[in-house]
């Protein structure tokens, strides 16, 4: 058996999200098994570093994949993306012995992209989240630093979500507005609750629009009460940008969440 | 009578491009005017400054229109935004007297995005076109250097168009491939003929990759054939970004021709 780390990109719409589910609904780890299939006619199990909801996009999803070929990686590479249907790429895919991605992968990095145009911007709203102006960045960047570090996020989560643990650290959330009416959130965590950097963003924009203070996150986060938080905001706003891993990309002790 | 100068964003899938047709095949026209109709009842007859094809988008399109109504103009704009599709926008209304689009209009700039990866993008599929690397800026450069300036451009229109004169005036082709692999080619010219920058976009393509010398394009201009020059690149990826005008916005000699 030889293992490949595969990098990939994708455009979330038309997708019930990365995992797996059963047939009739399209998932990304549906996609990518079915070109592996065809490819080298094997069942092959594609691992992800981060289970993206449905709708949201992938710059540099992070996959593993071991199974039995004599096919080079660029050759095997070229063969995926000749069967996977346009919505989804092999950007890169090499040989990594032993590498689980699941085990590996420490943090990730997500953009959330608000548009805080006057008007909607028809080239925008396939991947952004149309707010109205008047929103306070230095009111969303406070509220925003209650919320990094280590905490129980179970305020930020979808109502079904079955987490064993609701504990999570956000390491870092950068709030850039500095480009006109374009607004990026971007949330760095070890891992994610579902929903629960959707929820964080419809939470800050509550701050933003001036609703509540930057304090009133300090409670939502204390209730743990779902319905405490602002609004699951849509989707196709969302994309994985990375997946950091340690250097040696092997020992880790904290798997990573859904997102 | 009171004139209202309108710019336009639109995403130009879903439409059979600027101009008016036949029921049943929707236009960004047509989509202005029955927007006006719904919002002041009457039937107003919206111009633009420049006849984007089939799937053409536009950053800032600008259009003209003339009616009689008590809104105000941000009323106005307001009104009409919310009747529009999603994929299109009024993002400025003013009050314009005497503002004719088609003559006000002195020159266009549009966009042209080729992808040039390895491997194809799934995030950019909407808005470029996907050309395999090893393709040389310098040539290209070379070869659009050839076609700026006053030229008839009988070869670079598609084979059944109408114009009266093919003569049209570039002023300007920039390649920018400096950011890694995206190519942009914006092309500036006084008016276009139908189809002209996607021929002009296939045909630098044709000499980016090698198979043509820069100065072949000279005898393609001179042959005034179709048939001679690269292919049609796809509408997707073309954009237009902007219009200018004099600055007083009323003297014109120049018509802006359809692109």
């Amino acid at each position: 058996m030889r293992t490949f780390r595969l990098t990939l990109e994708y455009d979330g719409r038309g997708f019930e999200g990365w995992q797996l589910q059963p047939a009739g609904h399209p998932t990304l780890q549906g996609a990518l098994e079915a070109a592996f299939l065809r490819v080298t006619g094997q069942s092959v199990r594609v691992l992800g570093a981060s289970r993206t909801d449905a709708g949201v996009h992938a710059e540099a999803q992070v996959a593993s994949a071991s199974l039995d070929t004599a096919l080079a990686a660029p050759a095997l590479q070229r063969a995926l993306n000749g069967v996977l249907p346009p919505q989804v790429a092999v950007v890169a895919l090499e040989e990594a012995p032993g590498f689980d991605v699941r085990r590996a992968a420490r943090s990730k990095l997500y953009r959330y992209r608000i548009w805080n145009g006057a008007v909607p911007s028809p080239l925008r709203r396939d991947r952004s989240w149309w707010v109205r102006p008047c929103v306070d960045l230095g009111a969303m960047r406070r509220a925003a630093a209650h919320l990094v570090g280590h905490h129980d996020f179970s305020a930020f989560r979808a109502a079904h979500s079955e987490a064993k643990t609701t504990d999570r650290t956000l390491r870092e959330i950068r709030i850039d507005g500095e480009s006109g009416a374009q607004i990026d959130l971007d949330v760095h965590g070890d891992g994610f609750l579902r929903h629960m950097i959707r929820i964080l963003a419809g939470t800050l924009v509550e701050v933003g629009r001036g609703r509540r203070r930057p304090d009133w996150v300090i409670e939502v986060l204390a209730s743990r009460d779902r319905r405490r938080a602002g609004v699951t905001a849509p989707p196709e706003a969302l994309t994985l940008v990375r997946v950091f891993f340690d250097s040696d990309g092997k020992s880790s002790s904290s798997g990573p969440g859904p997102a």
